[in-house]
């Protein structure tokens, strides 16, 4: 009982109540394994879970990959003739219905109870815009940046995110990493940028100080974002994940709304809400929402960091499947990027063990 | 006692007695501790050897990285006037000679013994030209894989020696590295192979197929002969260093000669055997000689595995340098290879501990 105790109290502190699971499971002596029949369910919810936890990450691989070669695929196909607030209306629309019809299927069969109803309190709903403005914030900044740094210089400078988010993810859920853990989130970091090197990569390391400020500014904006969202399905774990993702997705659509009529107004109105949407518009728009869909589950059933690594993987991926579809060449920069990152996540995993 | 004669079995099976030590004296019960002098003794003793191999890995680190900076001197003053096979005699007759002296500062001191008298047995001797061999055959190859990669490609595929190291290191010598102590292994052979990337690296993925199995065998030449050695050095521990040293720097100057009086006979019969070198030439002469005495000592009071971080730290070292002294730039390439090589080298040492 006392186990348990700690256990919820850890749940509803910082969610970490798999690893507590698990390392309890890991250091309890062999005589009360067989006591009795509840740890045996012990073991069984723990597999449960873990199964449920690679599920949702193994999704957000093959979904955030698929994404990349869609946007790669769409500009093979020409530019964008589709306005892209639309489209990110769109997307925040879809992963509302999807929810509620998630919800609609759970109300069927378990009932509307206190964890799955999808009245709130403000208390509850209140923090939920946070995450939107803080991405719209980020997003806003993306116009300046470019002033300082060009695209492929960008998208190195992206990676400092993974440094951002284990930094917060440490300070602000307050969730500890093991001292390996922590060596191969530089590795991560290390890797995915060595992967991504090319022969202009090194044009990034004139960036004016304005630049970096900038750059530092927003890893830190989305590594922020990400980790309070964590922190909001977290804050309460027994409440149903579809609800907390209608809530948050309902926020988003109301924010892309307004950027669609401050930026696209004119256009939508004269040319129509669809307009120059194509198969692969809808293709797109499908990925992102069940991409998303996949980034809260992964939040509710692993953490921050899971994701990190995720997505990391789903770039390495992308390159590889872009070899096939593409033909695209892959660097000896590529290659070793691809070794520490794979070192990482051998890492990761071991370090986890000895915290 | 019974330690005692545990350590000193292992100390003659595989030489790694100092991890054995430090580990025994990470797990001695406090109580035990306090007990006598000796374990105070065996703290002091351990200390002692740290020491010992802090200093020659420092040394050699020092070595190896000032030896790349008088190559590129060397070449900035332009090309080689002297013959470099009367060179590389004058290295290991430059070595057999400061053997001798500090055989001869020792036996002033303690007298001839057993562990430091220069005759020696067959059985001892008949192992020492096997390492020179080696290298003379791995040299000879050298010329060869020309004809398939150009020399940055070979930079860079001499880094497979990491590898080739790691794996014999743990086939001969049967020493064991933890898991975590591969994977640093590992991100070691990748930091360095990133650290060396430029634009044209990504030729290297373009050598045939003979190109890769000659670069294998000679990485597992360069490897067995280093592994070798140390399996020499180490067989006999109690055994004067310089005494080691010494017969294996008589084998090298006599290959040595045999490689002069092939290659470069007339050039020395005509214009002498000092002809052309310079200040500089000296001054390489000496570095390769230090450099050769510190790599044995790191192989007696360390062993390959060090050594190999050790050059590796130096190839960094010696690229920092030449900003200030050559105003070389350096890539983020080199950045992102430095950040993994420092994660390997935490790794490594972090991992003594775990096994």
């Amino acid at each position: 009982m006392e186990y348990r105790k700690i256990k919820d109290e850890d749940e509803v502190r910082d969610g970490a109540h798999e690893d507590v699971e698990k390392s309890f499971l890991l250091s309890v002596p062999d005589s009360s394994l067989s006591s009795g029949g509840e740890t045996r369910i012990d073991i069984h919810r723990t597999k449960a879970k873990w199964k449920r936890k690679s599920v949702v990450t193994l999704a957000l691989t093959i979904l955030t990959s698929s994404q990349a070669i869609l946007i790669v695929w769409s500009k093979r196909a020409g530019k964008y003739e589709y306005s892209v607030t639309t489209a990110n209306f769109m997307v925040e629309t879809l992963k509302c219905a999807i929810s509620l019809v998630a919800l609609g299927r759970i109300w069927k069969k378990d009932g509307v109870n206190e964890d799955n109803r999808l009245t709130t309190t403000l208390d509850e709903v209140i923090v939920y815009p946070i995450p939107a403005v803080l991405y719209l914030v980020k997003n806003l900044l993306q116009y300046y940046i470019f002033a300082y740094v060009d695209a492929p210089g960008y998208q190195i400078l992206k990676n400092l995110n993974i440094i951002s988010t284990g930094v917060l993810y440490r300070i602000i859920l307050k969730k500890r990493l093991s001292e390996i853990q922590w060596a191969a989130f530089v590795l991560l970091t290390a890797g995915c940028t060595t992967a991504q090197l090319n022969s202009n990569s090194d044009r990034v390391l004139q960036t004016p100080f304005q630049g970096w400020v900038m750059a530092i500014v927003m890893a830190l904006l989305s590594g922020f974002a990400g980790v309070y969202t964590e922190a909001i399905i977290k804050k309460r774990p027994s409440r149903n994940i579809n609800v907390q993702n209608f809530w948050l997705y309902i926020f988003g659509m109301c924010f892309n709304l307004v950027a669609m009529l401050v930026q696209d107004f004119d256009a939508v109105m004269n040319k129509g809400f669809f307009h120059g949407y194509s198969f692969i518009t809808v293709l797109m728009i499908f990925n992102h929402a069940l991409s998303g869909i996949a980034v809260s589950m992964v939040m509710k059933y692993a953490d921050n960091i899971v994701k990190v690594y995720s997505t990391s993987v789903a770039m390495l991926l992308t390159a590889v499947v872009s070899v096939f579809l593409f033909g695209f060449q892959l660097s000896l920069a590529f290659f070793l990027g691809t070794v520490v990152v794979s070192v990482a996540i051998y890492l990761h995993s071991v370090g986890k063990m000895q915290r």
